[in-house]
């Protein structure tokens, strides 16, 4: 049963583990290269409070982000989509990610700016072509990811890509919950967006087309994931883009995305 | 006038500068490293030979790599489409790359890998919303890359990525060479494909719809550019998937990709 974070320090990014309300440096500098060790026990590290805890993107230099679209069933249903046979994969890169308590930078360049909120796999393990066995245990533990996006530009062209790739525009966090606090690693958990507390988004992790484990064997298939690597596995009905009328974030508001047991981002969206 | 390349040695990747026959040391272990220092002067490091040098892809941990679609004016208005207002834009992520020479290892899962040449922008600075001026300075050169598809994954789906993104199977490469030895950054140069010797590509890098510059201003109007990043310019036709019938690689071929005073990627493609 384990929480990790990183988190901002006067010494630069740190690995903590959450003990109570205390967060013990496990000595890397984020949870990305600590996973790469092989999350080694560790303790006696300096200790810093949950309180007013500074954090990063769970893992803020991941050697890919592979997210999903169209993976939940009733989101899926409810448009009147035939189910896919298979995942629709798009990417981010790691200079996309921020902190799960960041201010949320509304780009000047849009005016269709969308929230998502999605599980997200953070693998533990190097893995190509895993059988579920494999996947299981590539499974470091969940996290809670809004895939902010830039829909002018994801609808430009026939890729999404150039929606999703925003500098500075995602939160990833605030804790890698390990599976066996959740129910394993096919957890059905309570997922939802409120936007200045009105809630936008509701569904339940359980209803995902393609599960976590799925996910894992399908991306490493085709490219190795590394220890640190994130897979979001897509968002639930409601998102701003498909309200009619359409909604989108101006400035201002405060969007929360949260699931059940991982915790939540909780982001001002602010106009520079 | 420099050519640059990432070798690999029994102490590990090098960086190292072209000068006549011989490859000298500039001091970092690949050419990603030394722009991120700014690239530096460099003399007296230890020298290799030219022949017989094992290329790994000239950068070989970029931040990221971002793919351009539909660039080429001639094959864009063959097939009779609009010329589209913007770049389509897809990723690749590192572990995708390859060395300029290395063999491109067929995936079990597919029976249509195909080719696709294109000229690449290796950056050379740290830049976001590039306006013209800083966009040229940025560019510290171009390369060659082999976008080695995998059509039924890159057509599963509406989203390219997972065509796109295949364990080590793009060639990029040999050399990074400056603008000034190829005309300048807007460069009008042949571009090849062959494969077992017949000509499947041929086109003029001089007729990209969105030329080298403007990509850069427009990627970096997205995200950060960093020291290392590569932006693949897109491919001419002649395309496997495009022609009639349609020619996939199946293991045996040799595969040259190449470009006018860049030289080439020659890859022989294997079954394991």
């Amino acid at each position: 049963m384990t929480r990790l974070a990183t988190i901002r320090t006067i010494d630069g990014t740190r690995a903590v583990r959450r003990e109570g309300d205390a967060l013990v440096d496990v000595g890397y500098a984020d949870v990305g290269a600590y996973l790469a060790a092989g999350s080694p026990e560790a303790t006696g590290g300096a200790t810093y409070e949950v309180d007013g805890a500074d954090f990063a993107s769970v893992v803020p230099s991941p050697s890919k982000v592979v997210c999903v679209g169209h993976n939940y069933r009733n989101h899926i249903q409810e448009m009147g989509r035939e189910l896919p046979a298979y995942p629709t994969l798009f990417p981010k890169f790691a200079d996309t990610l921020i902190g799960a308590h960041d201010d949320i930078v509304k780009p000047v360049e849009t005016e269709a700016l969308d929230w998502e909120v999605e599980l997200v796999v953070v693998v533990g393990a190097s893995v190509r072509r895993a059988n579920e066995e494999e996947a299981v245990a590539a499974i470091a533990g969940f996290t809670v990811m809004n895939d902010v996006s830039v829909r002018d530009w994801q609808f430009r062209t026939i890729e999404w890509t150039q929606g999703k790739i925003w500098d500075s525009s995602t939160p990833v966090g605030p804790w890698l919950v390990t599976p066996d606090e959740i129910g394993g690693v096919r957890p059905a958990l309570r997922v939802t967006t409120t936007v200045d507390g009105q809630l936008m988004q509701s569904d339940d992790t359980g209803t995902l087309l393609f599960d976590p484990v799925h996910l894992v064997q399908y991306v490493s298939t085709i490219v190795r994931l590394n220890p640190g690597d994130l897979i979001a596995t897509g968002t639930p009905a409601g998102v701003g883009h498909a309200r009619d009328p359409k909604v989108y974030l101006v400035g201002g508001e405060t969007v929360v995305t949260e699931i059940e047991g991982l915790g939540a981002c909780v982001n001002k969206v602010v106009k520079k």
